[in-house]
């Protein structure tokens, strides 16, 4: 029980973001350091350094550590000895800003954990990835949603062939804490999420149906072809979607439809996805995220959970597991066992073995740029009628 | 407590169809006797007279009263002296025989329970809707699900402006009983089902999605516009679509989405209703009917029930409904208030009052013609790469 | 598909009770015409002859076979020839007039169907048990949830062993709609349910929780050995329990335990049974009631469905179906099992062949005599400190 | 956002247990970190010093603080200066080993949070409470369920009067682990659980029925009079009871019943709880713990979620929530809240402000004695035939 062998040490952890009202910067505070194998190091928690400093001790961060902006962090982190520096930089900023850090902490020869748009836009993304391929740092995107174990499960029971050939993916992410609000009432979370300069080209579809669109990638391996979308405004005076409906053409022939709200009155996080084959078909809600119901024609219908030990469970899902069945695992414990995974291949890297950087069990750079792609062409489709936009990007992970 | 008042007798039911093997057969059989306000009394069987009249006794009815054809049955109940003819005629069918039965039922004066879709194409649809215009005679069709206690609610809970202005409807009606079969094995119910003479140019299209799309237009009355559909027949060998996903565009600004399947591995009838309003959602599952749900920003799920004498239900659902809360209600049950709606209107007719022939409760021959349009623009969007088609239909019910 | 072979010919149902604010008379007047094979021919729809008149043209009910007492109808229908007189007298009138009823309606030579409790208390019961043995005819008692496919499904499987040995049974019937009300407001359905003199000594357990323990018994077959229980009167001047909580222990080891509620504030009628077996649990919900949840050591939780043609359903379970699955059916439609298993036995006595009289597919005497001790032993063990009161029944059914 | 204020700093924990194959250790590792408040320092990881040794490192605890027994770190610790030595001891071992323990802790000074149950048996409860009586420790039980934000939220309403006066608790907790298992089959989280001296005189009732009556005693304040209780032991060979039912009657007129499983094919952790009031009802299940069900008479039935901000929370539960609704959280969130709680009573006395002692936010030494004489008189009843036994504790909180 070794710690990050063959280091034997926690990792390091800088954050940047998780300031006063932020929601994702506690997040990766909490799921990084989750199981013991990650020390929060170092932060800069605020643009304002004032700020930045009063909010690290909840983080457990000490004042030596706390910088006011990225820049000085980097620099400064750069010139600790490497038993002290930070191993890994986590960008938890809003998204006009995802592009400059993670850039610039690649280039410094950090690794690093981002949140998820990758960036503003695909010009940012592909550029970034240009950096990333230069160096040799772990990057790892944030769409935590691949965590939970029983999505790696479903992954794992589609890659092993039991749904049979992919016929059609169904996906639906509905919120409802935009709705009836407007931007005008100072809400942090919600301004820049609808402010373009900030969020990027779409709203709820950067923010969620990105999110949606990945999932269903991950867990099926289907490649797209193309998209049309139909995004709408429906809170007068935002400037950014707050709903939108994607059908997507996958290479093989599958068909998929996703549909992301943010305006649908009290709906919370219902992000579902469900996938048909030939054999077999599955359904999964993260609001109830411990269970998979597979249905197999002429067979009761199948409810598997997280359930290790009981022989239910394929392999990753299972040593991403904690606790045994029926003690819920939540929102944290997936975020965690992502950054478990990219602990996996920072250690590998720190002690000088290779490490995939595609096919990675975490979303990487790949995931990000054909995620701004696919916001890119949801847009582009959407401002013109929904016309069909190519959807296909060679260096899709499968 | 009379019966049918005035008439203050059992109504007689003529049943075309319900041989062997249906399905909806004796669905009407049971439905339209559910509350002793019918008799069935006469019948067309099955195009064989021999099985026609080995089935009869099984709907209790007498040889005398049984025939070999429907124009038999027309003819001679048509003889029959006015205390002995049938009142109406129901026809359960393929729905290639809608259309001949159903135009000369109308002119022979009889009323008309039509099971969907109403008939083979959109030009019957038009012509036999001139037919009814041209009569004085009842006609209804058997979306039976509006039937529902509680889809009747969420109507009236929106007439009444509950939910505010509606921005989204969301359907899926997912179904798996095709999935991995082929229409060589002889099963009847899905032979004419996916052949086109037979069901028409769209197979799930035409089966499932139109109660679908009639659905969402009877709950939220938003007037459509345009559509833009991919269909799919993912089961080699069929003729027909067996999945597919529209996106519909409605005049004032709403949005749906609808997507119909019937290979999705174990999916019983599993019909889900989503609408957003400025003001409100709800959601509602045809295979938990009893409940709908309704969310509202700030409160509590709340989670209405068919429950009468309690003060939750509005006046229609509660009429409709038979038993106190928790004593489940089914589609038998449903179907029969669908059939209720239509006595009344019988009734009305035989003592001489008028009656509504649009915006009546059940659906009906406007309806009708607005499910064939559907999905004639949803084959022709389909075949030119999901281009959008108008749906507008001048006489549509609001 | 001849009807009722070989008698080829609907049975006649006369019913006694069912007039204004009857909730059970409607319920046994749909059931028992649900599939054709009965007709409501005459009845007794209130103890006032004007109101019985009233009410029978809502049953379909000519005049001339409605009467103004049970007496009348039993010696009219008696004298009438063999293809008039009716087949059986159902009895849906309050607890304290079953047992006059029922046993006049057995020595004039009628089939009874009985509505539960069967009498008012063990000694009627036992009386009533005699008669029915003195005599040739078919007596049943609608425990109605019996009638459900899944529960007749979770019989068949314990039968044929699936769960292994019976370790334990689990039932809560949780209602709330005597709640905060008191019997002073009226309501006819609650007024004589909370009148010792005409519910018997118990209330809620009289009316609910039978119910519950018969359930359990249909479905394991375990006998009772001894109970122990504990009633309570939450609504101040009520007359009669409205919640109790019964603890049996049944002769080969296994334990049970049985909660019933009438005072649950919003619960609706939640009839739940639990069985734990060496080899799997099964689970039921009459509120979802087309479900069984089985569970076993090492798999994924199974839901077996009302799934007709699927290969998931056991013999008898398949043939109480109607509808395919996903088709909702309901309360009605499991009353209407129970009536078609009486309708079998009917017949067989109707063209002289032999029937079985204890190990029926519906409950009768036998459980309603096995009923009235468990109500004697709980008001008993309940006045004792909930002392152990036996409650081996030397004829019961396994 | 300081830290632990007026502190200022990471509270230190010094653990016991959690060892190879211990499922409650590495909770309470991961819990008391959580929030950052607090840092596992020091460590006896297993009874066995080598064992000890090799566990430490996946606790991040150094070498140097990681002991062979309980006394050298107790002894180790207290010798270390003010601002090195943990502040507190957490217990995680087997039952038996609780007492000596935490008596050894407490009399060091240590404040102590101890996995439940307290002790082996109501004596040594008492005396452990005689010693923390003298002590002005803080003393903290880990009734996790507790620290679920929708318990909170129940306890809160109760406490509004929103319930009325309470009629009934029904509490059920079934698992399934043990069945159709062996004791020899070298398990060891089964092993000690079922060994009368390593788990006290009950099996499931000491191990998990204890969570459940502490439960409802939390969340309604209702104070228990008697109990009669009926422990069955299924699994031929075991030693101690793995199912039972405990019927119990408050003071003040409601009652309880209570069952607890370890045998229920394929459950998991079905904690499930609810409570009659005579203005509301409510339900709660730990297996969806961020749902709480509250329904009244008259309404729509209210699903009350997590949802922080909406303004549908009471003020305990809101400050218990870390994510926005619809972001699951589950057991060690929850767990993780009981600890917050501690960790502000630690605070104040190391800051030298008084704190509560029996009505705490996080079950303690006086709920610790409680459950103690639950479980006696439950196994006391169940030698006894169920015969009532008295469950009045004087200083029980309400």
């Amino acid at each position: 029980m070794a710690l990050n062998p063959p280091l034997n040490r926690k990792l390091r952890m800088g954050l940047v973001g998780g300031g006063p009202g932020s929601f994702i910067g506690p997040v990766h505070g909490i799921a990084a350091e989750f199981d013991h194998r990650c020390t929060l190091t170092a932060g800069v928690f605020s643009s304002d350094p004032e700020r930045s400093k009063k909010a690290a001790p909840s983080y457990g961060v000490d004042e030596s550590r706390t910088y006011g902006n990225y820049e000085a962090m980097l620099d400064a982190e750069a010139r600790l000895p490497d038993d002290e520096r930070v191993d890994f930089i986590s960008i938890a900023t809003p998204n006009h800003t995802h592009y400059e850090i993670a850039k610039a902490a690649v280039e410094a020869g950090f690794n690093v954990v981002c949140d998820k748009p990758i960036t503003l836009d695909l010009a940012q993304a592909e550029s970034l990835l240009k950096t990333i391929e230069n160096s040799d740092v772990v990057f790892a995107l944030t769409h935590n949603y691949t965590g939970y174990p029983m999505i790696r499960q479903a992954r794992e029971m589609i890659q092993a062939g039991e749904l049979g050939k992919i016929n059609a993916i169904r996906c639906q992410y509905i919120q409802g804490w935009l709705a009836g609000t407007s931007e005008d009432d100072g809400g942090q979370l919600s301004a820049w999420r609808t402010d373009p300069a900030k969020s990027g080209a779409a709203g709820t579809f950067g923010d969620i149906a990105t999110h949606a669109f990945q999932l269903g990638r991950y867990v099926t391996g289907e490649l797209p072809e193309s998209v049309s979308c139909h995004l709408k405004t429906f809170v007068p005076g935002r400037r950014l979607d707050d709903y939108g409906t994607a059908v997507i053409r996958y290479q093989d022939g599958a068909i998929g439809v996703l549909t992301a709200s943010q305006v649908t009155h009290g709906r919370e996080n219902d992000l579902e996805l469900e996938v048909d084959g030939t054999l077999a078909s599955l359904k999964w809600r993260q609001e109830s995220p411990n269970e998979l119901v597979v249905r197999r024609a002429g067979q009761p219908h199948q409810i598997y959970t997280r359930s290790p030990g009981t022989g239910t469970m394929t392999p990753l899902a299972e040593a991403s597991s904690r606790l045994p069945a029926g003690h819920p695992e939540g929102f944290y414990d997936a975020f965690a066992n992502l950054y478990n995974a990219v602990f996996d291949d920072i250690t590998l890297r720190a002690s000088g073995a290779a490490f995939e950087r595609r096919d990675t069990v975490y979303p990487n750079v790949y995931d990000g740029v054909e995620g701004m792609l696919f916001i890119q062409q949801c847009v582009a489709s959407s401002e013109q009628d929904a016309a069909w936009m190519p959807l296909n990007y060679a260096e899709a992970r499968q």
